[in-house]
């Protein structure tokens, strides 16, 4: 079972939509357990057949093995803090990249004191397994069920086997190729591609996502 | 007439190699003249009719309109003290991605106060136009001739015509995507991703670039 804490916001929502239509169980977690279980309604709409719950953020982590962190950036620490010893065991998939909007200057990223979201969840939650990822993948092409993905999912994590079963969900959506990027500390470049992603978005009007040429085969078109 | 200022090292030599190949007059420049002489010697070697020349920083830079910052990030203000007002009016190209290297820890960003070494360029050299570049092109894959290059090349700039001026440029090297990628605040983000790569190329034993997914066509194989 894959929980989506904050799964009622399109990265989160978008996730949820492509791993459950891979054939995994999944459950959109939010605050309020009434708005996780309308966001799980919607999501079975558009994947007939697909298992996705929702309930409160507490009732969610509890019951997955896998749980993904698609709050804003502000939730993490109290999300963290009030899961606390409940995480032991479990990885936690962080998918995070703190920024901020200004005016006239689009988006930039938020300075972390532990050096990305990823670490700061590592130090909160020190006997789950953190793994960053995702963070570079455009929500509204997840929740675009009529395309293939396209890009890269840079993976970072200080645990060896919680990286591999983390690349290993990600070759279950079609297209998307995971890449090992090392351990945690890189989660802060990876982090901050985000807001320069956002960035190039606006001028360019795409939903734009990165490659990392030099590694051979790109998986192949699906459909 | 294009200045590579530090360019006796390999992503300096790298693009001046590329770009005399396209027909433009480089100049390589060194602390050392005798070294910045030697260092257009072996390029001529490789590129045979290519007008390629070497001089001290101060000449390259008074003989260009674009002087590229080829230096290491260390040297990159002593450089722009050194040269003053003679970068005035002039197109400056900073390649420059702070690093340090830390045994077991691989590359990490160095960080820069002016937010990135391209905005700290800009504050050193006010009245130059400052345009920021290449960081994620590999050295290697710039001198192996044998190979077309892959990736895209990020472009930030203030400054409209300069940014145009240099996205030009990259067009000149086969299969080199220039891409918009906004103000030079953005350049941050492009730096630090210099560093993600290096761990990624020791991790894949590659050279490892970047490309934008979304954008639509990639420039098509010359050879």
């Amino acid at each position: 079972m894959l929980a989506f804490l904050g799964g009622t916001g399109p990265e989160g929502k978008g996730l949820a939509l492509r791993l459950a239509l891979a054939g995994e169980e999944v459950v959109i977690g939010s605050r309020d357990a009434q708005r996780a279980r309308g966001s799980a309604d919607e999501l079975r709409q558009s994947a007939p057949g697909a298992r996705i719950e929702g309930m409160d953020n507490s009732h969610a982590a509890a019951a997955a093995e896998v749980v993904f962190l698609t709050v804003p950036y502000e939730g993490q620490r109290p999300l963290l803090e009030q899961l606390g010893s409940s995480l032991a065991g479990k990885v936690l998939v962080d998918v995070i990249a703190p920024m901020r909007f200004e005016r006239g200057r689009g988006a930039s990223a938020v300075d972390v004191a532990a050096g990305s979201a990823a670490q700061e969840a590592q130090e909160l939650a020190p006997d789950s397994r953190v793994v960053s990822a995702f963070q570079n993948v455009s929500a509204e092409e997840l929740l675009r069920l009529d395309a293939d993905m396209e890009g890269d999912v840079l993976v970072c994590s200080d645990h060896r086997d919680a990286k591999e079963l983390v690349m290993g969900l990600t070759r279950r959506i079609p297209r998307l190729r995971p890449v090992d990027a090392g351990g945690l500390a890189n989660s802060r470049y990876v982090e901050q591609i985000t807001p320069l992603l956002v960035n190039i978005n606006r001028i360019h009007k795409i939903h734009a996502g990165i490659r990392i040429v030099g590694l051979g085969e790109i998986p192949p078109v699906t459909r």
